[in-house]
């Protein structure tokens, strides 16, 4: 496959520039990146030459000469997968990393790696197609499980039976011959927060994700956190209590096992069974089973049961949380991926543990907030990881 | 105050070089850095001129013409305080963070900082006068405290009550006039293992600090992991138990109240008095107190309640541990501080609970060791804390 990408550190920043930043005039790049005049237009002409960078017409008159606006070129585009939640979804990026088009359908991850990421590509493919494209500049991917990220291959994890060691990033790499990087879901949307969210304008902060599966990604410095062996910011399997209840993974008490959605859920058809709720029995009379969405529901509904459930998971997420924020001191707390309706609730609840509890220097000043891009974060953080690889000097 | 140090960035790696690895030889720093010839001869000399470097004679020959010795000079000479456990330590090392000679004294932290300071400034002018300077070249200093690290002064903490916001750092600094860094003791004494204990091999790890305050220092890509505010590292008042007993900060079942050397002895003062201990007991009434030695001597001697209770102290830190190393992915763990005579019963116990218990990721080959340097760890580690000032580009 033909590479393309930076050739030095100023190639690097400009391009990482003009993604986050959007277009901008050439005489306020030169001011930026403080280079020589001749080498800054060198550099330029070597990234347009490579089809990079682009003029996007004349910039804003700053009374003197008119300078030229720089853009990232049309001609890049990033494919972003994102496995997660029952839903496979993939999209097309442009070089700032908005989505231009996306595709989302129903997957079942027990059907096995081959078969979804099969059908990823397939997805990837007509995406590139329906652009025109001849090839993309990279895919970036995130999967519900902890990943090797040097490889690209997740390791064992519940939410991916059978996919242990499978090469996610060879396989798309070698159909779709474009660079691939492939990470951790929590970690890909503290990235997109990171890009397009409320983590934008920090460059420490902790994102959280719940959902079926809990997880943490750690930004620090303006990059992620990753670890001695990527394996960072792993908290679903974290012991809450001594003698809880049974995990998908084989131990008991932990984190995901109170407030992972499975948890909920099984709560809920409880408390529906034994009359302790008409909402929920109801709606499992109704449609013989339930889902998260009908938890979300009956808590928005006013029902008490369905609200003392949700309380209960969200102090227990307070109470890791404490930990992890006097551990890891961030500027703020970004939590993604609850369903809609009980998230109010939800903030309330984990607000009050660990204002309550933490220690002073770690949360002063510590917002704990809501993402507000939430169904974009792990598109747009797929894009921001494989762009960040692609716009890194060989 | 005259500010000595390096010019750029090149001039600071060298003078990192010859810090972390001793003299070397022109031809190999000359390899190493990538610098034109002309050029690194130039850089040698202005750190010569303000007499950063020196050299240090022939190196062994290579056959060819002989190359000359580099090494860090002479004059270079950093002060190193360490406040904690009752103890004031200070320092004096060469520019390879060699201790040369030290000062060792009880201290009563509660005479508060003007007092303890002082006398650490005192031992600092003795130290620089026996060795015939006329300045040191910084200080750096390890407080048992969270530090505000850019203000140089420690917050608030029960182990060092009437300190907030004390200026440490400008208080030194105005005595001494030299540059002056202050930490935390569990950094500090991270950054000492990352130059002279078993971290010097490993870029990525996570220090655990015992003894009368519990603390953790997370050297990540070879530097200090700090938070936002400087406040990582905190794992002292964690809650391990909701209804654990009462912690000197305030709040019920910290870490600290069950693991830490005061949570020891009080338990075994009460094991002594109940008569469930022979040798705590004789050991009581011979010395009307026990200390966290006593209670060590009677688990190395084999007494069972003494060994109970370090053991279910350790099991507790080893629950913790378990939440840090999934979340933080430590290439290894190193444990200091604790009593020579429980290290070993101590390091069992949190193995097996480590191990038995983390996600396979974070903890396939990561190891859990004692620390090999100690006393000298916050030393040494004050040293760098002041060490990667100085030597940092202008």
């Amino acid at each position: 496959m033909t590479m393309i990408g930076p050739e030095n550190a100023d190639q690097a920043r400009l391009l990482r520039l003009l993604r986050d930043d959007g277009p901008r005039s050439r005489v306020e790049l030169l001011d930026v990146l403080g280079l020589p005049r001749a080498r800054f237009g060198a550099e330029v002409d070597r990234l347009a030459a490579q089809d990079l960078v682009e003029t996007a017409g004349p910039a804003a008159s700053r009374g003197g000469r008119r300078s030229s606006l720089l853009r990232i070129a049309g001609r890049v585009r990033f494919g972003a997968v994102a496995v997660g939640e029952g839903r496979l979804e993939v999209a097309l990026t442009d070089g700032e990393l908005t989505i231009i088009n996306r595709y989302a359908e129903p997957v079942d991850v027990r059907l096995g790696p081959e078969a979804v990421v099969g059908r990823a590509v397939e997805l990837l493919a007509k995406l590139q197609a329906e652009a025109g494209l001849a090839r993309l500049t990279g895919v970036g991917v995130a999967l519900p499980a902890p990943v090797a990220v040097r490889e690209g291959n997740p390791v064992s994890s519940p939410a991916l039976p059978g996919w242990h060691q499978f090469p996610v990033r060879g396989t798309i790499a070698a159909e779709l011959g474009c660079p691939v990087q492939v990470d951790n879901d929590a970690n890909v949307m503290a990235l997109g927060e990171h890009h397009a969210g409320t983590g934008r304008a920090f460059d420490d902060f902790l994102y959280v994700k719940l959902g079926s599966a809990i997880g943490c990604g750690l930004v620090h410095g303006g990059a992620l956190y990753r670890g001695a062996s990527s394996g960072a910011g792993d908290v679903a399997h974290l012991q809450v209590s001594e003698d809880g209840p049974l995990c998908g993974c084989g131990q008991t008490g932990c984190l995901e096992a109170y407030c992972g959605n499975a948890a909920l859920v099984r709560q809920a058809v409880t408390a529906a069974r034994a009359g302790r709720s008409t909402a929920l029995g109801d709606r499992l009379a109704e449609s013989g089973t339930l889902t998260i969405d009908d938890v979300a529901a009956a808590a928005t509904g006013g029902d008490p049961t369905a609200q003392t459930m949700v309380r209960a998971a969200a102090r227990r997420l307070g109470q890791v949380l404490v930990s992890l924020v006097s551990f890891v001191n961030p500027a703020i707390v970004i939590i993604g991926g609850a369903p809609l309706g009980i998230r109010p609730v939800l903030l309330a609840e984990i607000r009050g543990v660990v204002y309550r509890r933490s220690t002073p220097l770690a949360t002063d000043s510590m917002p704990i907030v809501l993402s507000d891009l939430d169904d974009r974060a792990a598109l747009v953080g797929a894009a921001r990881l494989i762009s960040d690889q692609v716009f890194a000097a060989r």
